[in-house]
């Protein structure tokens, strides 16, 4: 393919997306298809020689289309938001057009320093600590990693780093694998999966500590734990908080965990994937109070603040640590500007790393600060009048309702909720997922895509109330 | 930003990446900005209201482009390609436009079978054992990964996983910490950095095993280390075999491995990551002899088979050793064709993962086998026409040469060739890098660009020529 082909191909792509966020909302937000559907589609091989582009953007409609979950309709409920918007698109675009790689400085100046200075904006834009930041003094800053498992795996390993290195020194008696066995690790049983994974990739035992009654684990319980563990000869090494659970959106208590994480020198990871967009409102910023006693921190972008996936936010206030874990060097990786800026292959899991900066960038200009927050707050809006909705029918209670997320139930047992959501989702014109809230099965209802209005929001309520059985009367 | 908006900026941005290839041999490969130039550029936040997009794109001009090292000119002959083509580069622009994630089958169907299907075409095209394919009966399959980085540590974390299964059940007296703190694994001393880092990240000790004359890795040195390690106590457990080593295209000898790992039932990886492309040519498939022998197999269309970054194919015979290493299920993530269709979450180390199967499939369809092979073909001979030019001057000799990638230095001390590599470098015009060969210092000259043609590679030999000493006579 020529360069006149791919802008004739490459336009027609762009109508193509620009069509498809248009009239989102007029498909079925779940698919129709069986497991297999594509296979019985498609040739058994690639083919000998090249196709028309022409035919290939046919088949999207004809065989990709009917595959897929929309994730960016208004009638996407479930999980959390995936970030789509135009600016990030065309900033992805331009990301694989000039295909660089930007594992150190010299591979690529641009892609470094402008993943310096968006994270600068970024950490700023949220109200981060200075300290976490490229542009202070310290040994701070921040790195886009590719999503939030990433981030805590990366955090795991930088925390066990510095605890071999303490215990090393320490006690000098001690072996590495000595120190290893014994290193353990917590987090709330509202976690999401990707921490205990963490722990699994790692091999620290990660311990699910009980969060209380709103969700949310409290100091108290974390400083027992770690005590007993203490007591039992292990050596507690990185704690994981959560800002904005998967379940329910809750928020664990920082300046509690922190205060506990500072007296026994354990690192405090903070894990805000979704929620931590919010801070960019500084009426929500009250919710990472603490966030100065914490070691790192990561939100994705990618979720709710507008950056296409992948694009996930990490800031740490010690990167030597990151380093020092991950510094496996090679002459042909060596330049002469070492040292001057970060070179970024050492603070991540792959050595290879994209230009992802662009999108940051382009979402942060285009929307500008104002308008990432009219984003936020509409969507949390958004949730409140889903929460009035739900309120206003005696059938139904609301349990919880944070940022942009409510979780709701019919009233008794819970197989009545049950079978309300296999209706609802059966008939695939919205999409909820279930989470347990203690014994209660409750329903997420997410404010996913960036073009949710309140009528969608009036549409998903009443597709919900349709598929309540007829005796469950008001 | 709407609809109408990004149907103007989009299209422009094609017309800019078009723009940015046709003329990208052009400009100097290697910028000749300093550290910190972007800083001094930009403003210290970012805007609180939003600009237009025509001043973003005004921007790449006059900010970005200076602090790009540009990976895709001819001129470009550093570390191995990247891959871009204009098909790759559509089918990004896709998968960031649907936006969707495809963790879980449900989550969209059509992610999931598009990349099974996809994988079982080109695990064909390269003439992969049908064990390794999703489309066989047995257990294995083919996955997308984000970088070969993360595939040597999946397939390590595998192999943890089946020789703690293993030896728990041998031997019931020994923990699984027992057991973890004795493995080890190993690889050549050529491998990548990344499989050094593979092992830190899953602490399992990387032993670096000499390799022959050729820098291939052979059997009776890896059998004589795993027998020394295990009657020392340790128990072998992942052999990473490189197929195109990173210095200087080097093949391990595969055949030879694997016999030695099936006696000692240690998992053996092969990393292709670069010269696995080749093997869409038959031509070139003796140099993979033994691959029946392997447990997984990773290459990177992202380098050398016109994928744009990240596109790193895996395959494994048996699935199940990742899926339980990595299942980590919550109710949120259920749904109810489990298991009728590979739950990529669990093949992968983050839970998140996008469309990508879709630029594979762009570029299997619009380039076709036949016009992937015409790449391969035309780039290796390009490297030979470099390697005819070097021979042809008694200045200078050729170390290796193998697949698009050439060795050579001058004749002499090695500072000579050191002296000329800063040379060629300093004046920007072509990129270099070194590698050491034994004790030689030798300048690495990779052919990279998609487009680079008979006439660039004269360009850059000129170029090299053009900063010998004149003292050093023909």
């Amino acid at each position: 393919m020529n360069s006149n082909e791919f802008r004739e191909f490459g336009k027609a792509m762009v109508d193509y997306i620009a069509d498809y966020i248009d009239n989102v909302r007029d498909r079925n937000v779940i698919p129709s298809v069986s497991p297999g559907y594509l296979e019985k589609e498609m040739p058994q091989e690639a083919p000998v020689d090249g196709e028309r582009w022409e035919d290939v953007l046919k088949d999207i409609d004809k065989l990709i289309m009917p595959g897929v979950t929309h994730w960016q309709s208004p009638k996407f409920h479930a999980y959390f938001p995936t970030s789509n918007s135009f600016p990030g698109v065309v900033g992805e675009m331009l990301c694989a057009g000039i295909g660089c790689l930007g594992f150190s400085w010299m591979t690529s100046p641009a892609c470094t320093e402008l993943e310096v200075i968006a994270m600068n904006w970024l950490g700023k834009l949220l109200g981060l600590p200075e300290e976490f930041l490229n542009c202070s003094e310290g040994p701070g800053g921040g790195v886009i990693q590719g999503t939030a498992s990433e981030a805590t795996l990366v955090g795991l390993l930088a925390a066990k780093e510095r605890v071999v290195r303490l215990f090393t020194k320490t006690y000098p008696s001690l072996t590495e694998g000595d120190i290893k066995s014994k290193l353990v690790a917590y987090t709330s049983d509202q976690a999401n999966s990707s921490v205990e994974k963490a722990g699994i990739l790692a091999s620290v035992p990660m311990v699910h500590l009980p969060s209380d009654s709103n969700g949310s684990l409290r100091g108290d319980v974390l400083r027992e734990a770690i005590e007993k563990d203490k007591g039992a000869g292990l050596i507690p090494c990185y704690v994981v908080a959560t800002l904005g659970t998967t379940g329910t959106c809750a928020f664990d208590n920082l300046e509690e965990l922190g205060v506990v994480c500072n007296d026994e020198n354990v690192w405090l990871h903070v894990d805000a994937a979704y929620a931590g967009a919010a801070f960019v409102c500084p009426e929500y910023r009250y919710l990472m109070k603490g966030i100065e006693l914490s070691d790192s921190f990561n939100f994705n972008p990618h979720k709710w603040m507008l950056v296409n996936f992948d694009c996930s936010a990490m800031w740490v206030k010690d990167a030597r640590y990151l380093v020092e874990a991950f510094n496996v060097d090679r002459i042909y990786l060596q330049h002469q500007h070492e040292g001057s800026a970060p070179d970024y292959r050492h603070w991540q899991i792959p050595l290879g790393r994209r230009f992802r900066a662009l999108k940051l960038w382009f979402v942060l200009r285009i929307y500008g600060a104002e308008g990432i927050r009219r984003h936020i707050r509409h969507q949390i809006q958004l949730a409140k009048h889903f929460e009035d909705l739900v309120n206003m029918d005696p059938r139904f209670e609301v349990n919880t309702s944070s940022m942009g997320l409510v979780c709701f139930r019919l009233q008794g047992d819970n197989e009545l909720t049950q079978q309300l959501l296999d209706k609802i989702n059966a008939a695939k014109r919205i999409y909820v997922i279930p989470c347990y809230i203690r014994e209660k099965f409750v329903i997420r209802f997410a404010i996913c895509s960036r073009i949710t209005t309140t009528e969608d929001i009036n549409f998903s309520w009443a597709e919900i109330v349709s598929h309540v059985s007829p005796h469950l009367t008001n």
